[in-house]
């Protein structure tokens, strides 16, 4: 991370959280006191922003001397808020697809699934504020760049968003290894959004509750499982071929 | 590269060649001579072993202090041939689906594309014995233990692999970025051999003249081009979800 990537100082952090800056986290001295700093504490509450507390050493590392035990580790991209984009998709009369990652923990993947989903023409990549991994320069690079042109919505809760998505007509489609239905037997041909779980848990059980359909990649080796950012790769892009071949 | 991944002194690895051990390189000191070792390059040739002069250093780091100017690296996996493995697919009434992959460099890539055709059910990868990403220990991370599971054939030219396909009936497709047909448009029910080329410049000029059929992955965005084993991985599941559905 380098220093232009940081936001230093009690008093810069606030106006930085204030002005709607897209913050990844605040890293924070711990012992750190008085009323500069719980004006600071509640700011980051009313704007859940995610903090931690780290030793000294890193701060300094990060942001030099003048740190005054707060850092704000700004977000590479800016996010977008995930309403505006369906209701722009469905106002043009597109058939919307999102994609969301229930928890990808590594920026590889996460990386590598974005690249995917912008050559497949996904609307959005929604990921969880917290959970997730981060968006730094690794997955930017692996993502070919693709993170700057994507849509990318951080959101509290998926399954809050998944509630917003079916009121808007939305089918919610899970991935998982369990469900004994192939994926090229779903129906994309409407406006879907895709859930992608973690790499080791898979989805989360209140996520699991809003999926509609879960499919699987039908798997015919030994090896138990494909890599998630393939496996979404294979799943967007069958959602694209029955759309544009207009058959399931 | 650890020790029992390697065979070092000059009449050893001659024995190690000649007993058909698969070896992935052989790394030689520079300024060498003698009867033995006219023998020992003698023998390389004569195996299509590939060689290379390297620091002593090197050698000593590889093999410790007895290595006599000579040190094999031996591959941690046993290839097969090509022809048995189509031959046994045929007989056995199988559609063979053989995964070419002329020229991946990347050894993450290598390992991942393992994984997606494990997984997929193809009956063999086929590398050049040259060029290609070294099968190392990272490619078998990559491909979560794939590589130890499915058929890897190492053939001296590509060129001359798809001949002998195309003569036992399959159909030649290539993935290239540049074709107009959309890769779903294939058929893909019979005996099929695909091609991936290398991550930069594609598909080589003689392997391309062997190519029945190039297709592309449409692309929405902007970013020009998938990661080569997301790629991969599309095209395998759609043969696949061709010949389970029985629709092209």
């Amino acid at each position: 991370m380098q220093e232009k990537d940081t936001i230093y100082g009690i008093r810069a952090v606030i106006e930085a959280v204030e002005s709607g800056k897209d913050i990844d986290k605040v890293l924070i001295k711990p012992g750190l006191q008085g009323e500069l700093f719980n004006e600071l504490m509640a700011t980051l509450k009313t704007h859940k922003i995610n903090w931690q507390k780290v030793p000294q050493e890193k701060l300094f590392k990060l942001a030099g001397k003048n740190h005054q035990g707060v850092v704000a580790l700004v977000s590479p991209l800016s996010y977008t808020d995930l309403e505006p984009v369906v209701e722009a998709a469905l106002a043009e009369g597109r058939t919307p697809l999102i994609l969301i990652l229930d928890g990808i923990t590594d920026v590889r993947n996460l990386g590598a699934i974005a690249r995917s989903a912008e050559c497949a023409g996904v609307d959005a990549l929604v990921l969880p504020e917290k959970g997730s991994a981060p968006i730094n320069a690794d997955a930017i690079k692996t993502s070919a760049g693709a993170l700057f042109n994507l849509p990318v919505c951080r959101v509290p809760k998926i399954w809050y968003s998944l509630k917003y998505l079916k009121e808007k007509g939305f089918t919610i489609y899970g991935a998982s290894e369990k469900s004994e239905t192939a994926y090229y037997k779903g129906d994309y041909r409407g406006p879907v959004a895709l859930v992608m779980g973690a790499e080791d848990k898979g989805i989360s059980s209140q996520v699991h509750k809003m999926v509609d359909t879960f499919v699987a990649l039908p798997v015919k080796g030994e090896i138990a499982s494909l890599n998630v950012s393939v496996a979404a790769g294979v799943l967007v892009y069958e959602i694209l071929r029955q759309r544009e071949s207009k058959i399931s």
